[in-house]
C-alpha cells in the first residue's frame, strides 16, 4: 500500500504552515519535490527550506526530480496538459518504486498553496490510482486568496453575498462575470483586468501576497490600473518572476 | 495605539493553526473570546482549548464576554445586524479599555475559519477605528472551502474554470448561478440544494469538515439528496448543533 498526502504549504510565507502540515511533513517516508531547473522563481528552494525548518530529526527521504517539457508542439491545450501529467505521474512513479520498500510506504508532495486551487497535482495523483494500491489523502493549506484579503485586512464577500474566482483566462474572453459583484482573479499574467469597463469597479492587487517581497495597491480601477501594471512589470523585472492575484469589487 | 489582530484559526480542527497564528496568539497583551453562554455549539471552549494548546508560558490575559443578543423587534435585517455589531463592538471596547493600560497594546480575536470569509469580526473591528489610534491586522485561516475538499480530496474548480461561493439564501432566492459549473454553498440551514433541478448535478457535501465528527457524502444530487438530509438532521440532533458545507457540479 502505497499513501500519498498532497500537503498544502501556503502561498511562500513558511509560517503558513498549518501544524497538521507539519505533522504530515514528519509522518512522511518519502518527500518528492520538483525542481523547475534553470527556474527564476525557485520555489524549489522555498520547498527545501520549508523542510528543513519543520521536519524534527533525521526525518523522511526528500528527493527532488526534474519536471519534464511540455510538448509544445501539441496543440490542442488539454491534450498539452494532459500529456504533460502522463508524464509527471510516470516520473513520480518511478522515484517511488525506486526509493520506497515493495511493501509501500508514505509520500509527501509540498503543493503550494491549497491542493485543491488551480492546482495539477491531485490530477496527477490520481493517474497513479491503476498502477498499484494507492490511498490518497490532502491537508488543506493557505491559499493565495487568504494571503490577498489578510494583505489587505478586506472581507472576501459582501454581507451574505456571493463571490466569483476566475482566471485571467476567463475574465479575458468572458468579460465580467454574470450577476457578480465581487470577482477574485488569479493566473493572469496579462493583467486582463485593463479589458474591463471600468467604471464603479474598486481593485485590490497583491503580488507576492504574504512574503517577504509582497507588494500591495488599491483603489478605483479607473485610477490604479496603469500604476498596478507598472508595478507588475517593474517587480517581475527585479525578481525575474512574479505570482500576483486580485480581488474586483463593483 | 491599540493593535488588533483577527486571528484565523481554520474551522475546528486545533491542527489547522498556521505558525503565523500561533505566533501571533502569543504575541498579544489580550485575547477576547465571545462566550455564547448557553450556545450548544461550545466554540467557545474550542478557542480556550486552541489557546491553550498554542501559548507558551504565562501568555496574553484571556478574557470571555458575553455576546449581546440581537434585537429580533428591528425587522429590517440589514439593521438588525448593524445594530448588534455596533452593540458588539461596544463590548470590545469595555474590555479593551479595562484591561489594557492607557498606552494601549495588542488584542487578539480568534476567527473561525479566515477572518475574511462570511465572518462580521473584520465589520466589528471597522467601528472602532474612530474610537482611538487602532491598527488592524489580519492572519489568514484554513477556511471550511479548503476543509470540504481536502475532505473529498477533490479539486475545488475544474482546469482554470470558475468558481461560485455563495450562501443558501442566494441559491434559494436566485437559482443555480448563471454561467457556473462549480458552486460551493455555505450559511445554508435549509439544504436549498433540494430547490434545484438535480439533473446532471453532483455534490461533495460535508458536516463539521476537518473536525473529529466529520461527516462527507457525495454522489450524483438526485441519488444523494434525501441521503444528505436525513444525516444531517440526525447529526444536528445528536450533537445539538451542526456545520455544513458542500460543493455542487454540473
Ligand atoms: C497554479 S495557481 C496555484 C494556486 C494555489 N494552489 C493557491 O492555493 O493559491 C497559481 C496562481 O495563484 C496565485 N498565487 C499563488 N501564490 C501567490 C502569491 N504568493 N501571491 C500572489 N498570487 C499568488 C497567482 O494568481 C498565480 O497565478
Ligand atoms: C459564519 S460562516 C464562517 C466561515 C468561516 N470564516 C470560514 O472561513 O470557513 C459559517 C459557515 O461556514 C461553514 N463552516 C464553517 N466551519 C465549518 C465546518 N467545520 N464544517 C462545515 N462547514 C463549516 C458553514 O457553511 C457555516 O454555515
Amino acid at each position: 500500500m502505497i499513501e500519498l498526502t498532497l500537503i498544502g504549504i501556503g502561498t511562500g510565507n513558511p509560517q503558513h504552515l498549518t501544524l497538521q502540515a507539519v505533522d504530515a511533513l514528519n509522518a512522511q517516508d518519502l518527500i518528492l519535490i520538483p525542481n523547475k531547473g534553470a527556474g527564476k522563481d525557485d520555489l524549489a528552494g522555498l520547498r527545501r527550506q520549508i523542510c528543513d525548518r519543520a521536519i524534527r530529526g533525521a526525518g523522511p527521504q526528500i528527493i527532488e526530480f526534474d519536471l519534464p517539457i511540455r510538448n509544445e508542439a501539441t496543440t490542442d491545450y488539454r491534450r498539452r496538459v494532459d500529456d504533460w501529467h502522463d508524464a509527471i505521474a510516470e516520473i513520480w512513479w518511478q522515484n517511488i518504486t525506486a526509493n520506497l520498500p515493495d511493501t509501500g510506504g508514505k509520500v509527501g508532495f509540498l503543493v503550494w498553496g491549497d491542493p485543491s486551487l488551480y492546482d495539477s497535482t491531485m490530477r496527477i495523483a490520481d493517474r497513479l490510482l491503476t498502477r498499484a494500491a494507492f490511498t490518497i489523502s490532502v491537508i488543506p493549506g493557505i491559499t493565495s486568496i487568504q494571503a490577498l484579503t489578510a494583505g489587505h485586512a478586506i472581507p472576501l464577500n459582501e454581507i451574505n453575498g456571493p463571490v466569483v474566482i476566475t482566471t485571467g483566462r476567463q475574465l479575458r474572453d468572458h468579460g465580467w462575470p454574470e450577476g457578480a459583484d465581487t470577482v477574485v482573479v488569479m493566473l493572469d499574467g496579462t493583467c486582463s483586468f485593463q479589458t474591463l469597463d471600468q467604471d464603479g469597479v474598486q481593485i485590490w492587487w497583491s503580488g507576492f501576497a504574504g512574503m517577504p517581497e509582497e507588494i500591495t495597491l488599491s483603489g478605483p480601477l479607473s485610477e490604479v490600473c496603469q500604476t498596478i501594471i507598472d508595478t507588475r512589470a517593474q517587480a517581475r523585472a527585479d525578481h525575474g518572476w512574479i505570482m500576483d492575484i486580485y480581488l474586483l469589487r463593483r
